[in-house]
């Protein structure tokens, strides 16, 4: 263990001082002393680099490098940590990270776009050139899941990874629940508050959530990053009624990312499912964070905490950098990147009951029809109700046994034919958790 | 990083073969595939030692040494590890680690026991000789809290750490809730189970939680492991009658630990509190373990999972063997032994709102009495009620405003002199989780 102050310290290069860049900033000046105890060495700032020289980030730079450049920024002598807090999965950040990796440093990044992408090609440069690239805070924040998966957990075989991972969702879907607010006064209120990405599509399409379900994939499971692969669909469609019928039934409505390993393959999904009201899934409330582990031998494992902000997310950037700085190496994804084997996407979902909802046109014989075409796709009813019904349109709810999605979704196919639904059913999977 | 089969294999000697010694051969046994390739190199067992031979323990042994003394193990030239799974604080499993330690060997233990009373000691010699200690196993199950702790969330001040840690106290006081039955009769059930240790007050009198929060509090706060310090309050006086009331007023009663640094020194409580029903803690079900951790920047983070068993236990130990194999070397308790400052306890405790049943005899004016002596305390009443009243003795129950312990025992021992009440009251402090 070597002591604090014969050590040289470790040198960070910063490339991008958004909100996370920031807090790392302050981070390291505000805790020099803790930081140095802990890791054994001074942690340092050799040089920032960001869009805008001039704006007021709320930290000193006081003492550092300024680069207009990342990629020069990461090539520096005097750095030995590349920090990259930029986001997008190409462009600077990504040329950054090759130029870092070539010039023989370590990467530490939040960028899960970017690993989601390049993760399998950047962490065999990484490995060939002997670095390492860490990204505990692309994930759920400030909860150490990465760290969890690939360490303290490392003896078991993982057999389900599962994730509320989307700050702004969750938001969303428990603000339209508590206030009884549609979708799209929330989802404004969300947008006035900040809370959504530029592309919003990235947080309510699901996308920023499967870019992290993906990386957890990997990790868990020993199979290259196929993002490509992982089952999108997000929150646009659930409105008000969905809530509240759902919590009629006991249960909540979640973006969940799940994935497991399956003996028809690898499947990756980011939906919106219904999980039981009293879960600790259906409890997480606002922008808090959950990933649940399933292991062999240590059976399930709960983490929560925040998924975003300043201070989470620079936490978890600094414990990589802690790291790094007390010469804790490890693989990317837990193995060499070689060993990383091709995944195999599932051919189908594991079956699982459905929630399924439908607007019939007020006929006599039309609920008799939808239930015979969900007998001929061999999905079985468990429960049905009709409620608030006007004169023209009654609305349905089904709860299906246990069935496959594709089955399902010929049933749907062949109800929309009937021309007694005025609207496409909307179909959500009830996730055991 | 190693690659898988150029590296030398990691060689373990297991001392102590109860059912986490089993659960690691099985592991390393079943899963050396697995094992390997995320570590970089095999793990092995080259001998094992343990009270009784002939014992069968549902594992093959064969192909490893047999060692009757655990010291002579710890000694072998062919072991790189001792796994330490024998417990006790003293005796065969301390001598087996320093005869490791002495030996140049690393030690992965599951004791909290000995770490809690010789942790120092043993970490100091462990670091003069360049070796490790680790002890996931010892804390909380499988649930990574040491590692998070000391690795993934060592950039933040750390503020609090709360947990329920036992298992057995768990599960004996959500018993009595939902079946309703008292104390004394589901303690037999637990012991009949065999969930109790062979001295049950390790369990139910919170030594071995205390254990276990002692080595909290010195990671979370870089002190020295101060076992002796921790206030110790057993759950044997809790009543089926509080858990009724206090679910009433919408809490559960736990055995908590909670360790915070104040300004008046170092804090740590194991003892029966109310926390809200509603909070992740006070929804923890039977044997599982919670540990919640707040951090400056982290914010609060929460992890939950099995606190014992074969395979969580196992599944702990088997990470820590993992990281040895890796490479990754810590100091024991997150920083050298040497640097970690002397706990200073705390004076007295945080203010909290307390919890306070008491009976009465039926005589007129008791109950102001009481009021008034809680006054002349400085102990101001929140709420108060009277309930189940036969002719004799009247229960009363008070919830407090925020008060001192000291203030309340003050206000307690001056009620006992009034000779209106029938017993001692019973004071549980409401946690703020």
């Amino acid at each position: 263990m070597p002591e604090t102050h014969k050590s040289p310290p470790l040198r960070l290069g910063i490339a991008g001082l958004g909100t996370v860049g920031a807090g790392v900033v302050r981070i390291v000046r505000q805790k020099a002393e803790l930081i140095a105890a802990r890791a054994g060495r001074p942690v340092e700032i050799t040089a920032v680099s960001a869009r805008n020289r001039d704006k007021d980030r709320g930290v000193s730079l006081e003492g550092y490098d300024w680069e207009d450049n990342p990629v020069t920024l990461a090539r520096r002598a005097d750095v030995d940590v590349l920090v990259e807090l930029m986001g997008g999965s190409d462009g600077p950040a990504k040329a950054a990270t090759e130029a870092a990796i070539a010039a023989g440093k370590d990467v530490v990044t939040a960028n899960k776009a970017m690993l989601a992408h390049h993760g399998q090609a950047l962490a065999e440069a990484a490995e060939a050139a002997g670095r390492v690239i860490r990204f505990e805070a692309a994930v759920a924040g400030g909860i150490p899941i990465i760290k969890s998966l690939t360490e303290g957990l490392a003896a078991n075989e993982i057999t389900r990874v599962m994730g509320v991972m989307n700050g702004t969702c969750n938001y969303i879907l428990t603000r339209m629940q508590s206030a009884g607010l549609p979708y799209e006064t929330v989802f404004q209120e969300a947008d006035k508050l900040g809370y959504l990405e530029a592309d919003p599509q990235l947080d309510v399409g699901g996308i920023d959530a499967g870019h992290k379900l993906s990386l957890l994939s990997s990790i868990a499971f020993g199979t290259q990053v196929d993002f490509d692969a992982v089952q999108l669909e997000g929150i646009g469609k659930i409105m008000i009624e969905d809530i509240e019928q759902a919590a009629d039934l006991g249960y909540r409505i979640k973006l969940l990312g799940v994935a497991q390993l399956t003996g028809r393959g690898l499947e990756q999904r980011m939906s919106p499912c219904l999980v039981p009201a009293t879960s600790p899934l259906g409890q997480l409330e606002g922008g808090t964070n959950m990933v649940v582990v399933e292991g062999d031998d240590v059976g399930q494992i709960v983490l929560r905490g925040a998924g975003a902000g300043e201070g989470p997310t620079a936490s978890a950037v600094m414990g990589d950098v802690m790291d790094i700085a007390r010469g804790l190496r490890i693989s990317t994804f837990g193995q060499p990147a070689s060993t990383l084997k091709t995944a195999q996407p599932a051919s189908g979902n594991t079956p699982a009951p459905y929630y399924l909802r439908m607007t019939l046109h007020d006929k006599p014989g039309a609920l008799a029809k939808v239930a015979a075409r969900l007998g001929d796709a061999g999905v079985s009813i468990d429960r049905m109700r009709q409620y608030g019904h006007d004169d023209t349109a009654a609305p349905v709810l089904i709860i299906t046994h246990k069935t496959t999605r594709g089955a399902l979704d010929e049933a749907i196919a062949a109800i929309e034919t009937l021309n007694v639904v005025t609207d496409t059913p909307v179909a959500l999977r009830i996730e055991e958790v």
